[in-house]
């Protein structure tokens, strides 16, 4: 189950943070580890010196431009969030998580991301709407910023801690899940839905009142799977054949 | 119940430790350090960077010579420890850890002392056996030595998740949710979605193919806010003009 868990951090600054991060993982036994634009070299003396025998994770981590190419074969993509935002998205708990997990990874194909924002600034709204969730750590409202490799640390014990309780517990016997759709075939899909929304004269891009962001939130928490995803695409495609169909075509007389 | 909680650091070595350990109690709501005979300056540059805002702990922090000095009025003090001994002792994981907490500090004049040891070896065998209970935080097997300021964070984090769970049973103030569908209002909504898909050529009720089913099973899922649902139906009505448009309309020309 571990193996399958991602972690991702995106444009993080502090070779040191990565380095504290793969030190977290490794202790914890997640070894996926996956570099968004980093703002800094991944590899320095400081990481190895934080990584403290763990840096062969850094080694082994895949550095990327977007959050799309680290995530888009993950079924369940988690954001990690300090703030409530303006939209609020579905906002579990670090344990919440944990508890989650055997479940979410029951499926051999399944695949886990946690999201992890820059020091400073977090993860964007766009980058928080590609998530099916936000789990917040808990902290003090005076003092609520965790150091990057810190929250690493908390939410990975939580993932062992799962892990340990699946090892304790027998073995499920639950009917096999349908697959679930991932990251990337969600993405193609609200790239449809935007496209057909605008062919239709219902969503006007120079106007978005968060239409997108509200469908974005609505879909995920449903986590469809593949084959609803096929039929709700069947449906759009069907949606702009009427948009585009010439004029005088009946729209029911195939 | 935070405040009588007291985290001591025993002959650490590296001031960005104590610095990381003072960001990870500000972090968690605790506030009271103790440095047992520290082998560096504990208060640097090294400190105040990593500290990021929380200094003010170290500032605040007694460093005293032995391990007496700075446990002497707990009444509980539990020491962290990686490796099992040869002389076992009480062993609680950090979850039990904070399950205790709020039976332990119920008197007003109970305090707790959480111990860590050195970097590179830990706490002596006569350290811990000055301890009522070990505290072993679950690692891989293969890379079990947290950082130290990790392993704070951990233990900082499970006393606040035991505060909060405290805090908890007092009424909670969550946000008000929006509110959700009526069970009418969504009846409503798959009427108006099976109309128009038969209104678009998707759907043909004489070979219905469990299409509804499946939408139906999506869309509960999600459990829908009534917001969400207005917006499900105005793409409805938008899909519909289109596909009702007299000859020759221009489907964006509104």
């Amino acid at each position: 189950m571990l193996e399958r868990i991602r972690i991702v951090l995106i444009g993080t600054s502090h070779p040191g943070n990565i380095g504290g991060t793969a030190r977290a993982m490794h202790n914890m036994g997640l070894s996926d580890l996956a570099l968004v634009a980093p703002r800094c070299e991944p590899l320095t003396a400081d990481t190895v010196s934080r990584a403290s025998g763990a840096d062969h994770i850094v080694h082994g981590a895949r550095t990327v431009e977007t959050l799309e190419q680290a995530v888009g074969d993950c079924t369940l993509v988690v954001g990690a969030s300090a703030r409530s935002r303006t939209l609020p998205w579905p906002m579990i708990t670090p344990r919440t998580l944990g508890e989650r997990l055997p479940t979410e990874l029951a499926d051999p194909a399944a695949r886990v991301a946690l999201v992890f924002g820059r020091e400073d600034s977090g993860l964007t709204n766009a980058e928080l709407q590609r998530c099916h969730a936000h789990v917040h750590i808990p902290t003090n409202p005076d003092f609520s910023s965790l150091n990057l490799a810190a929250a690493v640390q908390v939410l990975a014990y939580e993932c062992r801690q799962a892990w340990l309780g699946q090892q304790a517990s027998e073995p499920a016997e639950a009917a096999p899940p349908q697959p679930l759709a991932s990251h990337e075939e969600l993405e193609r899909y609200f790239e449809h839905l935007e496209r057909t929304l605008i062919g239709i004269g219902f969503h006007d891009p120079a106007m978005p009142r968060q239409l997108m962001a509200r469908l974005r939130r609505f879909t995920l928490r449903a986590r469809p799977e593949r084959m609803e995803l096929n039929i709700l695409r069947g449906i759009l495609t069907a949606t702009e054949q009427q948009a585009e169909r010439p004029p005088g075509d009946d729209a029911r007389g195939q």
